[in-house]
């Protein structure tokens, strides 16, 4: 059987299926976490490290729901899950897709970037929080998801626009793809 | 001018027009604050109260936002308010309806019942989470959400499918109303 073709015309007909929330919910909820992070851990970078480990457990346990709803096969190639996930996955679970640029030369490395995001409703960081990266529940869903399909990655911000940048941008980066073994690890 | 019509045909088309995330995306964001309040507080009662809290300072949040959207007007009495909620702003903001019922003689006190709630899927609360009100952040966003209209209320759990009821229902009792009085609190 043919694989699925990737592309918008997915991202649409999925989003309108499912149950949702109103993304100002969303964001009032996620920043109830934040708040709650930067209140109970002292260190900022220590903020950013929960953010990507929520992200993580989280990113892992969407992935069943993702290969489910989307009828998307299971990929194989990097470039096409990155694609994937982009334009599909970040549509169907957040309403909003990302463009997917800056390719390295042997296609191991690339950003997505997105224009908006709705962790970001009513949010204007103070000078204390200088060094948060308020979205890295982002960058660990998007590493949990990829290590579900084999593939470890560093996930980093490039560009924020709680720092004054025009866009989002995440550089994804494969680090080891390990087909056919599946590291589930601790949710913890 | 007259007030708009408060009805069903409301709810649709707001939720048609703004962004959305998926609810299985909020649930488990959600997921995550509460895990983390576990982690960090001792007692469950706290974790209530905490949730409750956070509801809160989301509630007072949402009501400018409701109000620009939804193109109702203030309410001024409990019982048209209350359905508002129920028909309009839960639909808006949770993507789902309540229907408001059980009121008292003097119409101060009612429930709004859910058969499902966004907050919930995935979750099974093992047997050290007892005394827990997992949906607490809910109650506390309906009491926010009342007094930025002036309605001071005790908002509480009446079964909570969570605990092996057939159904999500929270008691709304008016505790007083001061109308043309608003008695801003710090968003603490």
């Amino acid at each position: 059987m043919a694989p699925a073709p990737v592309g918008p015309r997915y991202g649409d007909s999925i989003f309108a299926g499912g149950e949702h929330v109103n993304a100002e919910m969303f964001s009032l909820t996620y920043g109830t976490i934040v708040r709650q992070l930067l209140t109970d851990l002292e260190e900022v970078e220590e903020v950013n490290r929960q953010l990507d480990q929520m992200g993580y457990n989280i990113g892992i346990r969407l992935v069943d729901e993702f290969l489910v709803k989307s009828d998307v096969s299971r990929c194989v190639a990097f470039r096409e899950t990155a694609e994937v996930i982009a334009k599909v996955g970040l549509k169907m679970f957040l309403g909003l897709s990302a463009s997917v640029t800056n390719w390295n030369a042997d296609g191991t490395c690339c950003s997505m970037v997105l224009e908006d995001n709705p962790f970001v409703d009513f949010v204007e960081l103070p000078d204390t929080c200088q060094g948060l990266y308020y979205c890295n529940i982002l960058s660990g869903v998007i590493r949990g998801a990829l290590e579900m399909v084999s593939m470890e990655t560093q996930v980093t911000w490039a560009r924020d626009m709680l720092r004054g940048d025009d866009a989002f941008e995440l550089r994804v980066k494969l680090l080891k793809q390990v087909p056919e073994e599946y590291p589930y690890k601790d949710d913890k």
